[in-house]
């Protein structure tokens, strides 16, 4: 008899049979006594249609009105679901973001949950209902539709779990936890377990795909334990919670590749205070995301930054290239393409030493040249060449023993 | 500078071209300086689709979540209109019907209006936006999404226009107004420029099927004048309103006929208190909707009573004929289809004699049998054999000279 949140996305909802087959899942929970509260999105394709709709009336439509549109999508849902429950005997009850006490700030589209007040999640459940709850979406105080965003209906399930305290927040998608590497780059990849915030955080941002790291992120500000679990399997999925000491035996606990990067390097700029802001503050204005920075120590009063950006955003560099040269008194600017970067992440790190050198032997055990460094608590980056990046993600899986269960334990 | 409420069905939003007409139209008003609040239905065919989903994952849905399944309907519309309007420069807001405050019962699927807080609808409207509001819609004090059932949007609209004090409320719909009889069959019907609540509420009764009687009925109440006017072109349309002494000078104002009618005469029935109760309990119990009711009085100790219903009815009514029959004594039963209902209706009724002689003869005159008459304060009704009830409304229409412009005054 445990309280539990579950979210099903797009794809889990994404036509009348697969809305059926979430409802048995969902059923098969309630029957085991659970209490049980469920979060889905928009139907797969249904967004698509809606922004298709409001382009055909208006070339730049009003992000209120947008809201008001694409909020649509889970309320449908959400009514298909619970009468699906109600088919087989499940009592169920749905309720939009703002009835089960989504409030949010006023920034329409990209909204921020500022409060919950789930008097009627309560409610429903108390009186044994299975509560159906539309993500992605909440009201303002004053009464406004809102959405939350990219990622928003796992951050609807995350703060709800938060709000009614519940046990585990289950997120149901279609891919059945998180693994030590992509399965499609390395082959003995193994799911794991569990693992800290902090690591899924630093995994979600080097390129695992899997969840946005501001519903991470609440979920840690909140003590959320949460589940990334299949929602086309009853496989056990990979539990995300709060470190604990025996998760820091592993040292690594997993390897990202994120592909399609470039660098740009400005040489030859004078080291002066105030330099580097002026620098990033024109790239910034120019709309190019930044992501590693490297700055080597000066010798001879000038000294080179390298910072690194997705390759979609080259052609911005390349524009402004001339800009920063003469901001920075640069020597030159020069972008290149065909980079990745790899990443290696555990919260072991901080208490095992050595870890940089096993990366960097497993590299040059392959002849894989490494470009930049970059390191933070939990994580070391290395760009690297892009057409090598696949190997060099088998060679450091290897190197730091991450072909085995990992069990988080 | 007035205020108006504007209605405009799923036929007029069906498309995006079309919802850009609407908004063309709302502007146009907006521009000559009017204050403006559009309510909108679904978009045509969206409904259906709704339904259609809902069948594919419960054979019958609770009547809770169709409501919330169906508002999602006009939320899209309201949404869409607003961003319309924008791309034509005027300043639009949208709001479901809880946000609009409509507080309806707990009667899901078929809500009635309880209350309207339009303190939203109101401040948008000073603030001199056009407000977009979704018909059909309301929501319970307790917060959950209901709807208004059959022609809830034109409900809709005039409870705002009563709640708001708008000068007029415009039903925008697929016909130009209300004529003095189906133009179908009666070629040179006209339009009628004014007509009373009553008179309305009696056309709308007898077959006229522009807005259901209950609309009219909320409009009488809180009179609000309201007018039945097209969505594809400018014609005024027809005006209904309080009425005045110079709507009495006109003596009828329209002829209706309601075909696929069939009558049931139950003969020989002992002429005792409590039988007529029985019977149409027994009649009622077994989900007839009887219509118009005529018992000839009694000679003999008994009596014989026929009443009509809609010729659907027919087989309900043939299988409770010896029940009927059993427990009225009577001697037979009998069910008779292919019959129409013709009535004239005209609030001059009250005040002028010898309406119903005029009518009988002009069906005299082509040689009409007359099977029933029922008459009320202002309206006198017929029953007639179908097949010949076009020409009976043409000689009927002829002979009130409703061929000329029905001004109203």
């Amino acid at each position: 008899m445990s309280l539990i949140v579950q979210k099903y996305g797009g794809t889990s909802v994404g036509n009348p049979e697969r809305i059926r087959s979430v409802a048995n899942r969902v059923a098969e929970w309630h029957r085991q006594g659970h209490r049980v509260v469920a979060v889905v999105s928009a139907m797969s394709g249904v967004t698509d249609s809606l922004l298709k709709l409001a382009r055909e009336v208006c070339a730049e439509p009003a992000e209120r009105e947008m809201d008001v549109l694409l909020a649509t999508g889970e309320q449908t849902t959400i009514s298909l679901l619970a009468m699906a429950l109600h088919s087989i005997g499940v009592p169920a009850v749905s309720l939009t973001g703002a009835q089960a006490g989504i409030v949010t700030d006023g920034k329409h589209t990209k909204a921020k949950i500022a409060n919950i007040t789930p008097g009627q999640v309560k409610k429903h459940l108390d009186s044994g209902e299975v509560v159906i709850v539309a993500g992605f979406q909440g009201q303002t105080l004053e009464g406004r539709i809102t959405t939350l965003g990219r990622g928003g209906s796992d951050l609807t399930a995350i703060a709800i779990a938060a709000a009614i305290k519940a046990e585990v927040c289950q997120i149901y998608t279609d891919v059945d936890g998180v693994y030590t590497a992509d399965p499609r780059i390395v082959p003995n990849a193994t799911k794991i377990q569990e693992i800290s915030y902090d690591e899924m955080l630093e995994m979600a941002g080097a390129g695992s795909k899997v969840m946005q790291a501001r519903s991470v992120e609440f979920a840690k500000k909140f003590n959320v334990k949460f589940e990334v679990r299949s929602s086309f399997n009853n496989n056990p999925g990979t539990i995300v919670k709060e470190e604990n000491q025996s998760m820091e035996q592993v040292v690594v606990r997993g390897v990202s590749v994120e592909k399609n990067q470039a660098k740009v390097t400005i040489s030859g700029v004078p080291d002066q205070p105030g330099i580097a802001a002026k620098l990033f503050q024109t790239i910034a204005e120019a709309g190019v995301n930044v992501d590693m920075i490297v700055q080597n120590v000066s010798q001879s009063g000038e000294t080179d930054v390298t910072f690194t950006l997705h390759k979609d955003d080259v052609d911005k560099a390349n524009k402004i290239a001339a800009s920063i040269s003469e901001l920075s008194s640069a020597k030159s600017v020069t972008v290149k393409e065909g980079i990745a970067k790899l990443s290696v992440v555990g919260i072991g790190m901080r208490s095992h030493g050595g870890v940089a050198s096993s990366l960097f032997t497993a590299l040059s055990g392959q002849g894989i040249n490494i470009q930049m460094i970059s390191t933070s608590e939990i994580k070391i980056t290395v760009v690297i060449d892009e057409n090598r990046s696949a190997e060099a993600a088998r060679a450091v899986h290897d190197q730091f023993g991450l072909n085995v269960v990992n069990s988080g334990h």
